[in-house]
């Protein structure tokens, strides 16, 4: 007797309702698609590609261990945000398990170092800074699970390769972390445009403790729970009255700072 | 008699020709219009807003001197790229002159600190290192006047405010410029991934001298002509042999590090 086939809208519903509730994400273009097939500890779903995206992806699909679907590029029907650069490749897979926050931010690799991010939503600065963390050997980046940029395509892109390897770990309430971390010998760092103290100072603090570097979204900056159980709180020196860095600027010079300490 | 009336195509066609030759830009998005809007040195040629846009920006229509065309929402049709968030908010105007290179570097204001992008042509890049320079006090961005990303919408929109204020000057040959430079008394610190010396030990080598910081775009990096002519190339210290940061972020670092020196 044949299998019974599931009708297209179930399909759709269940796609939309995994996608919703971020069992899996939806990573695209060749760069992204390639750093996500290559990584073994990434678990892939379903592989969509057009012919010439197949062909420069030879030898990543064969490393995926996943079967592309090869579409008409004018047929290329994912749900990725439209207007997105998507190069004719589109990976849904599930998000990377990085396990516990202990046992990261303890013994993981690295110098003892982690960037605690409060409600940054936009996934090109979160891409981004996930890049400057692996440059500067951040052992985790930490964004509360609601209120953050998922790992999307768009996030990948930026991250340009540091999402398959740099620890992004999303946890369920950011202060009860921050705490976990003090307890662990962390020194949390705020970035605060308003601090009295600069960072050099407050890295000068710390030592050779293990840092812990938290930055807010641009406007709203830091939640004031988050801000009262920073130890400390420090800014970024600039020189005029103008401007202010946008936050994943002021996180690459916070890790280049903490790094070089 | 009546003034004869141009046809709409002939408008079109000079106002692509304009663009084309950058005598004009285009801003769009209600912050960089009512920065535009709000900077007495920007020459406007054109205003348009949706009358929501029109009310947002009350007091910088009426600073700016310039009587808004408002129109239907449905019917925004400025030459922006297609997917732009602009806000119901556009205006064209002449890019800022700076004024001489001798005149900026020599006796501008801020420490005695420069960015020269090599090629960099993604606007969002170039908008944040606008940003960056302000926040940092650096005199000038300076950029070739081709293959370099001209103040677009796109650009505006990422320096927030930082190109109303931030000089960016466009020179014709960057070599040259780069000699220029060196007879003013700055030492050219060019940023390699691949470089022996850091960034802090050639910063430490320019003592109290000028700095000019020369980043390349992502992947080509310098051009041969423009690393040759650099006095020091120096490297961003980085964890691991994985990843690089964006240029935006190196720049953040580079000009932190030549700030703070």
């Amino acid at each position: 007797m044949p299998k019974p086939v599931k009708p297209a809208w179930v399909i759709d519903k269940e796609r939309a309702r995994r996608t919703a509730a971020q069992e899996t994400v939806w990573l695209f273009g060749i760069h992204a698609v390639r750093d996500a097939l290559m990584n073994p500890a990434r678990k892939k779903l379903r592989l969509v590609l057009t012919k010439n995206a197949a062909d420069r992806l030879g030898e990543a699909v064969a490393a995926g261990g996943i079967a592309p679907e090869i579409v008409d590029p004018r047929k290329f029907d994912v749900p990725i945000d439209e207007g997105s650069v998507h190069q004719g490749a589109a990976l849904e897979a599930k998000p990377l398990d990085w396990g516990r926050l202990e046992d990261v931010a303890v013994s993981g690799e690295g110098a003892p170092l982690v960037v605690l991010l409060d409600r940054v939503t936009d996934p090109h600065n979160v891409g981004a800074v996930l890049r400057s963390a692996e440059v500067f050997g951040a052992r985790a980046v930490i964004a509360p699970q609601r209120h953050s940029a998922p790992e999307t395509g768009a996030l990948a892109k930026t991250a340009s390769g540091a999402l398959e390897r740099q620890p992004y770990l999303r946890v369920g309430n950011l202060s009860d972390t921050m705490e976990a971390l003090k307890a662990m010998g962390y020194l949390l760092l705020g970035l605060e445009g308003e601090a009295e103290m600069t960072l050099a100072d407050g890295l000068a603090q710390a030592g050779s403790r293990p840092v812990a570097l938290v930055l807010g979204a641009e406007g709203p900056g830091l939640r004031e729970k988050t801000r009262e159980t920073c130890d400390l709180l420090v800014r970024i020196p600039s020189a005029g009255g103008f401007g202010s860095l946008n936050v994943s600027n002021a996180a690459a010079v916070a890790l280049y700072a903490a790094a070089t300490r």
